[in-house]
Parts: structure tokens; sequence; C-alpha cells
């Protein structure tokens, strides 16, 4: 277990906490490019309410709204276009992750004069690693990726059906104001799929990291027990704030490295996923939905002790030894009769994906990130011909 | 859960990292106060291996030597006047947590123009805040106490027999360097001592913080479970490098804010035993074992739920339902027995420590602390003679 940790993100996490975000926002900047994505945060006066404490405290107000889910570069010029022409000095992501993962490339972009598309790495010799960006202060109003309070962004490429991802020192925001009322509106099926990538995130680290990290092993699975224990009850109930904060909580956790400090692994499920969702405009956390229990079928063959650790710690199901394979698939099931409850997809005939691109997405999936054998990185690495087999039994 | 976080320390976590210590410091400083405590770090070469790493860095170092356990405030002004006579701009705290807690409050004494002591929290109607510091690089040599990512220091003054705290932002350590090979040395006393400071930081957010922290309760019991499995490991055998790696990652997470997050608890065992060990010369673990039990019997009568679920979680008891106290007592008895188990002292005579001065100690740790009824905070808080009850039932 060798590693470094390095998570410099004020983390203000409180009810009713939107009301500070002019007083927060004055002591990095004066000029805000506020960005965020389709309209229900105008709908619902979340915009409002934010823009009136921000000029209560002095600050200037550019706009850039409309980021997509799956957003993509074209909307990152666009914003990072607009934070230039109109002189901000700080940009505040007020939306989903999307909104977030955009405007820390927004804000990168705002010091770099190449393309911002030379950060994402989708293959190229030498990626561009931003040093410098604008302050950023992310507000989400949705609990799933974690972006709040964390390094990376993922940006996907439409012309090129390329989804992938930027990490960054520079791109950590200064602050995450975390404001779990702002969730209490999310649809059930969105906050399903948060659900299912809060979960991912964790587990990804947790079957794909190095052996040996018992503290992160106990972390993951109380942030997984968690979520879906609360999960249950935010679902059961929109308005249910005590459950809409647990899993905030959880998906800050799951992806700001405190589960993962250490794990140093690699996360194959995202990897594919990404590749489903440049090609089919499919939720993230959907798509997850559908490939990780896939994966996991398939990486249990290779390490059992892991899935069979899973299934007694988070379902309560006795493996008669380390490697009993029955148990880990019975954890693994479990796990997919879970997502199916909260109303998950778990195959990709529900996402009105089949079979007919299945061997591109793995070249597309190999193409952006691969070992030195040209395998995806992970616990087993996947040759292209594995990531067809799962796609394929996920159908 | 309404909370703020905030701990920008950067963590290498790496066997053998104390080579990298001149690299690391010369992104900080050209003249370096090397902090140390008794000469154990003299006697196994440690301490010349970070002269040499800081040397070819091209880096100056000057000494302040001969911190002790409990360290004092005039080891405090000594040091600052040491760093301000040689020009340091830099200091780098070599040893356990009394070493790194004097380096810090070193590092704002450099910028405050009174006395040290008027930052360490004792009563005095206003206590001084520092708002900054010279730069501190931790490098731990003993698992206990945490201070290497945090903004805590406990500093001791023998004139007035008071031991108490100071926390600042302007404290956090600009960089930990964690090398668990340095702790490989520690004697089996000091370990397991160690291993009680661990738990007990978790055991006072987990007893004394708010409810409703559920990921924070997975930590909390996650972080308890490493400690004491590769606790044991640690003290068979000493040379037994995973198993000091993860007491020592215990003992980080314990204290950094992960595992606490929100709990907004008070510490009410640490601040009665802090009142002991400024009586009496004892070992701040050692100390923590003798009245942690106790205080847990005490408070368990109060809020007995908590104390079954760690009765279940930590020890796999079950409790009939929530609130029976014979669970939670069979988990305390289960805990004080596996301190003792592991070299602990549990009663305050095995410190010889007699009831002579059980009222002064109360008294002296409301003085230092109290809430606006004249109590100790915590769950519940005590009066004073709850403390001497508490203290009374671990003769």
């Amino acid at each position: 277990m060798n590693f470094e940790y390095y998570n410099p993100t004020r983390l203000i996490f409180s009810s009713g906490s939107l009301k500070r975000l002019g007083e927060v926002s004055v002591q990095y900047g004066k000029r805000a490019l506020l960005v965020t994505g389709g309209g229900s945060v105008k709908r619902n006066g979340v915009f409002d309410r934010a823009v009136a404490s921000l000029e209560q405290a002095g600050i200037a107000v550019a706009e850039c709204s409309g980021v997509e889910p799956n957003p993509r570069i074209t909307t990152v010029r666009r914003g990072a276009r607009i934070a230039r022409d109109e002189g901000c000095d700080l940009i505040i992501a007020l939306g989903g992750g999307s909104v977030m993962d955009a405007a820390k490339v927004m804000a990168a972009a705002h010091y770099y004069n190449g393309d911002p598309w030379d950060m994402i790495y989708h293959g190229q010799p030498k990626p561009y690693l931003p040093t410098r960006a604008l302050p950023v202060i992310t507000v989400p109003t949705l609990a799933a990726t974690g972006s709040e309070m964390n390094m990376g962004a993922v940006i996907s490429n439409e012309e090129t059906c390329e989804k992938s991802f930027v990490q960054a020192e520079c791109l950590y925001p200064v602050t995450a104001l975390v404001d779990p009322e702002l969730t209490i509106s999310v649809p059930q099926d969105q906050t399903a799929y948060g659900i299912c990538d809060i979960i991912t995130h964790v587990t990804e680290a947790y079957f794909n990291g190095v052996d040996g990290t018992p503290v992160q092993d106990r972390f993951a699975e109380g942030t997984i027990l968690t979520t879906i224990q609360y999960g249950q009850r935010a679902l059961a109930d929109g308005n249910d704030l005590e459950a809409r904060a647990q899993v905030q909580w959880a998906s800050i956790v799951a992806l700001n490295g405190w589960v993962n400090a250490g794990t140093n692994g690699g996360f194959p499920v995202h990897m594919i996923e990404h590749t489903l969702s440049a090609y089919h405009d499919v939720t993230h956390g959907a798509g997850l939905a559908v490939v990780n229990p896939a994966w996991m079928r398939f990486a249990a063959r290779h390490r059992p002790e892991k899935f069979v650790q899973f299934a007694e710690r988070i379902f309560g199901l006795r493996g008669k030894d380390a490697d009993n394979l029955d148990c880990a698939l019975e954890g693994i099931k479990r796990f997919e009769t879970y997502l199916h409850s909260i109303g998950c997809p778990t195959r990709l005939s529900e996402l009105k994906i089949d079979d007919t691109l299945i061997t591109r997405y793995a070249q597309d999936t190999l193409r952006i990130i691969h070992d030195k054998h040209g395998n995806l990185p992970g616990r087993p690495p996947l040759s292209g011909s594995d990531i067809e087999q799962i796609l394929r039994s996920a159908l």
C-alpha cells in the first residue's frame, strides 16, 4: 500500500447552505460564470436563489446554461469563451455531475490557448495536463458522481464518439457547497441511477485495487451498505431529507479519495460504460447498472475471494470457504436484483442497445486506455474479446 | 449532519519514503528546523538518514532535539527561538505525536510575538488563534496520535499542571511523509499504547457525536476492527511491516477528519486523561486505556443503543434489543479485556495514581473546558462529580 493523497477542497455540507453561496464565493472572485444544465434549477427556483445570494454579495453573474448529460467538448469551449468574454474570475457549477465536470474543464481551458479536448485522455500521444484553472465552486443538485470534491472530469466528443476523462490537481474545486435540500426534487429514475453510480465507484476500487487494504475495504463496504439503506428510503420518499443527505454524503466519500486511497486500481466498468454512452445517449448510472454485474461475474472467476467477502459483508451470505464461487455469484446476483428493484436497467436491451457494434465498443474502449499488453487495466486486465464477452453476457 | 471539512495536507504514504524527505522539503524552504524527541532516532540511524536526504537536496539543517513526551511549552519556546535565530523557513518534525505537536506550535509561534501558551486553550478569556505558521513537514516514527495529518496539537505547561490543545487551519502540515518502516523499532509497550490511542480517537467521535452519521459509524467500526486485527500482528512480530503499515494508516484516518467528519462531538475521555498526564508523567495512550472503559460504562447507562451497536459490530455480540444494557456492558468488558491483553493498564493503580487528587482532576478538567452549564462537553455532559465517579470506578 504505497500512495499519495491530496485533496484541498473545502467542503461545506449543510442543509440550507445554498444561501451562503455569495458569502463563500466572494472570497474567490467578483465576476462568476454560473454554469447550469437543463432547466430544472430554473424551474424550481434554485437558480434564482443562487443568483440572489451572489448579487447580494456584490458578485456579477454571467451565465452558461444548457450543459447536457454526458457533457460535450463543444459546451466546454462555449463556456470557456463566455468566461473570457465576460472577464470572469470564478466559475460556479450549479447542477449534477455533467455540469460540474464541464465547469472544471472550462476553468482549466481559461488558461490554455489550445483546444480543451487536448486535456481529455483519448489515446493521443501527449495529453495536455492542465496546471492552472480558475477557482471553481461546486453546488451539486444530484447525488451521484462525487465530482463536487474531486479532481476528475468526464467529457464527450460528439464528433468522434469518444467519452473520456481528465484528472489534474488544478481541477479540485476550491469549495464544495453541498446542500442536500437541493436533491429533494430529483426524480426517482435519476435518484436510482445516482445510487448505482455511487456504488459502482466504490466497487471499482474495491475489486480492482491492490491486495492488503483492510481499512479501505471496510470504508467501501460501509459506504455501500449506507447507500443501499438510505437510497431505499430516498426512493420511497423523495422528501426524506435525512435519507437524501446520507446518500449525498456517500456519493462524496465514494470518490473523494477516502474510500479508495491506496487502492491504485483501474476503473474498467467505467471505461466500458463510457464507450456505450459515447455511442448512445445513456445516463451514466444506468449504463453502469448493466455493465457492472456482467463485469463482476467475469472478474469473480479470476478472483473469487474478494467477491465472497462482498457477498458476506454486504448481503450477509456465508461463504463455505474463501474461493467459493457459488457464494461469490450469489452475492453478485443479489446486487443485480437490488439494482433492478430500484428501477435500474440490468440488460443492454433495456438501454435499447443490441450486439451490432459490440466489437467496436471493445476496440474503442481499448483505444482510449490500455496497458502495455494492449489490455484494459483492472483485475483481471481485459482483452478486446473479454470486453465483448462481458457485453454479450449483458445483452 | 451539518459540518465543514478542510484538510489540505499532502500525504505520502510509502515504505522507504524517508529517502524522499529532501526532495519533498525543498519545495517549501531552504533552512529547516529538524525537531526530534529523545535519542531513539539518533540511535537507530533515522536522524542521520533524514539529515543526509535534506543536505543532498541543498537544505541547511538546524536542530531542536529533546522534545519530551507530553511536550512542554518551554520546549516550544525553545524551538521557536532556534528557528528564528537560525533563520529557518521550514520545520520538519521527525518523531511521535509529541514531536509533531511541538513542531506545529513552534511553526505558529514564529509569527506571533506573544507567548505561545496564549494559543493553548486553557480557560483564558480569549485564546489566541494562530492564522499563520511556517510550513511543517511531519515524518512520524510512531503510529498513535494522527498528528501528522491534522491541525491539532496538545501542549503541557509544567508550571501550572495544565495540558491542553490548539486547533487552527494554519497548523495543517503541508506534507505528511509517512514511512511505516520507521515504526518497526517501536517497543511493545509503546505500540500497545499507540493502539489504544488510535481506538480512543475513534470511540470519542463514535460515542459523543451527533445521531444519524451512518457512514461515519461504519468508518469508525472499520478502523477499530483493522486496528485490533493488525495491532495484534504488530505486537506479535514488530517486524511485520504490513501490520505496522495498516496500524499507521488507521492512526491517520482516525484523526484526519475522515472517520469523524460531521460527528461534531466532544472528546471527554481525552480531556480527563490530559489532566491526569498533566499531574503525572503518564503516556497518553496508557492513560486513555484506564479512562476510556470507565467512561464508557458511565456513558452506556445514558445511551445504551450506541454501545450495543459497538458490541455487535466490533465483538460480534448479539443485543436482544437496542437498549440492552447487558450487551452494551459486555462489549465494554471485551474492549477492556482486549486492552489489558495487549499490555495496557486499565486501572489507575497501574499508573500509580490514587484517589488523593481526584477532586482536583475533575476541577482542572472543567476549568480548561466546559459548556455553559459548567459541564464537560460530551454525551452525556459530565459534571465534576460525574468525572470523579468515573475516575473512582477506575481506581
